[in-house]
């Protein structure tokens, strides 16, 4: 089988575009294949497919086999292949996932893909949407109080749930214990993200993020949409930030016009090989 | 770059051969290629290089880039390299590394190697060899209290130290408490290796190993010989047994004629690839 090692902000993927359909045991394949120590070592396997209403379809399956519903890292890298490998020079390209047809817009540079902006939806902002137990059509700054301390959160949906906390430094963070503390409080019937934002400006915040069933991520794209949402909602950013995260930068824009953010950030091939 | 991903007993590693000398900057080199995220992924870098007195050489650097002095899984990867590859013919091969010439024995099944005998050389007992603080010519069953409990120990030396306890059952031990607590013990001045292990029979072991300065690891080549010397010593196995460790088996013998320690294991390629 031939493969493709490639990362978006280090959330990294076994990219295979040979297939025209879904293989059988694509659970042992994926887990083979994802495991770090006995097969190639990815967080995902990803799958590039023909499909008749958009240019391609993208599939991707979790290291332990089960199928994941949608991955902006992912959808960042499956633009980069198909442009920088000629299966497309289109430089607009509709994707279809399993939450739909995402339309990606490449950034070229010297014939290849440096970066992809990606539509990431509207955010929702009313408590019973995140969901969150508290009651109101915006949760702007509430208090919520953890055996770690007392914070103040700002929850948005980006289609999953995410508390984002402002805090005046993150070096006094401790993320491994108020993450997973705030993660499954009562306060979210399906638990949530966590993301603790330090803003520098503007136009610049760094991030960490305790990701709901995963702990500590190098980056969540969706959490850096949130983080930018909860950041013009508090007044603290402008709609338009880089986002620093372990990873790497993210370009957010949460747009005046349509209401929908806007993620662009980069993707890279490390290196092709035959499993 | 082209390089080969190889395993031995999940102990994993890129092995590149088109090196006539180790090259400059190996050591951020070895850690770009070593990143599980934004590299290859792989516990270490084999270099694969001519030598005058031996039929190949072999340098292996750490993902941290520093460079190992040895590697017994390393060494079963290279022997499988170079035979698979057909770069020799011969079923037995002298491969120069970090601690002089190692003699290395391969096990042919249909055109390619299956498992590889290395010599491990002979086991040092006393006291002051391992180093333990225990002055004494072998230093067997003795007994160690730390925090998590009371453990006899038997002390043995493969180039590095080992303290080996016998348990009845691996059920009930808490590596990742115990093992920390002795490898850290006064008695051990440079601290030591543990491994628990679990005796079905005479010829029959299972073990988990908590590696100095790494923790728990998949597989440990010394810490298997040193088990098998220390189940002789107490009469616990034979001279000849197989180890069964969480990645895959060695069989390990301490050849009563020449008082060395000789382990037989698995390589394995994953993949091919171009970086």
């Amino acid at each position: 089988m031939n493969f493709t090692k490639m990362h978006g902000l280090g959330n990294d993927f076994v990219v295979v575009a040979e297939f025209s359909s879904v293989p059988d045991r694509i659970d042992s394949l994926a887990q083979s294949v994802c495991d770090r120590h006995f097969g190639i070592g990815a967080d995902g396997l990803v799958l590039i497919l023909p499909h008749e209403r958009a240019d391609f379809a993208m599939r991707i399956f979790n290291a332990d086999g089960t199928e994941a519903e949608q991955c902006g890292n992912a959808v960042r890298c499956v633009a980069k292949y198909v442009f920088d490998k000629q299966l497309t020079d289109k430089e607009e390209i509709l994707l279809e996932t399993r939450v739909g047809i995402q339309r990606l817009k490449l950034v070229i540079e010297r014939g290849e893909v440096a970066q992809v902006t990606v539509d990431m939806g509207e955010p929702k902002l009313a408590g019973r949407e995140i969901p969150t137990q508290v009651e109101a059509e915006r949760v702007i700054d509430h208090p919520i109080s953890v055996a770690d301390g007392e914070f103040r959160f700002t929850a948005v949906s980006m289609g999953n749930p995410h508390a984002v906390i402002f805090v005046e430094s993150l070096e006094s963070v401790r993320l491994h214990q108020a993450g997973p503390q705030i993660e499954t409080n009562l306060l979210f019937p399906r638990r949530t993200n966590v993301e603790f934002v330090q803003v520098h400006g503007p136009d610049e915040v760094t991030m960490r993020v305790w990701e709901r069933g995963c702990g500590e991520t190098l980056a969540c794209g969706s959490g850096a949409c949130a983080v930018v949402v909860a950041g013009v909602l508090n007044g603290r950013t402008s709609r338009n930030a880089v986002v620093h995260l372990q990873g790497g930068d993210l370009q957010i824009e949460w747009r005046e016009s349509d209401n929908r953010v806007y993620m662009t950030g980069p993707s890279r091939i490390v290196f092709e090989g035959v499993y």
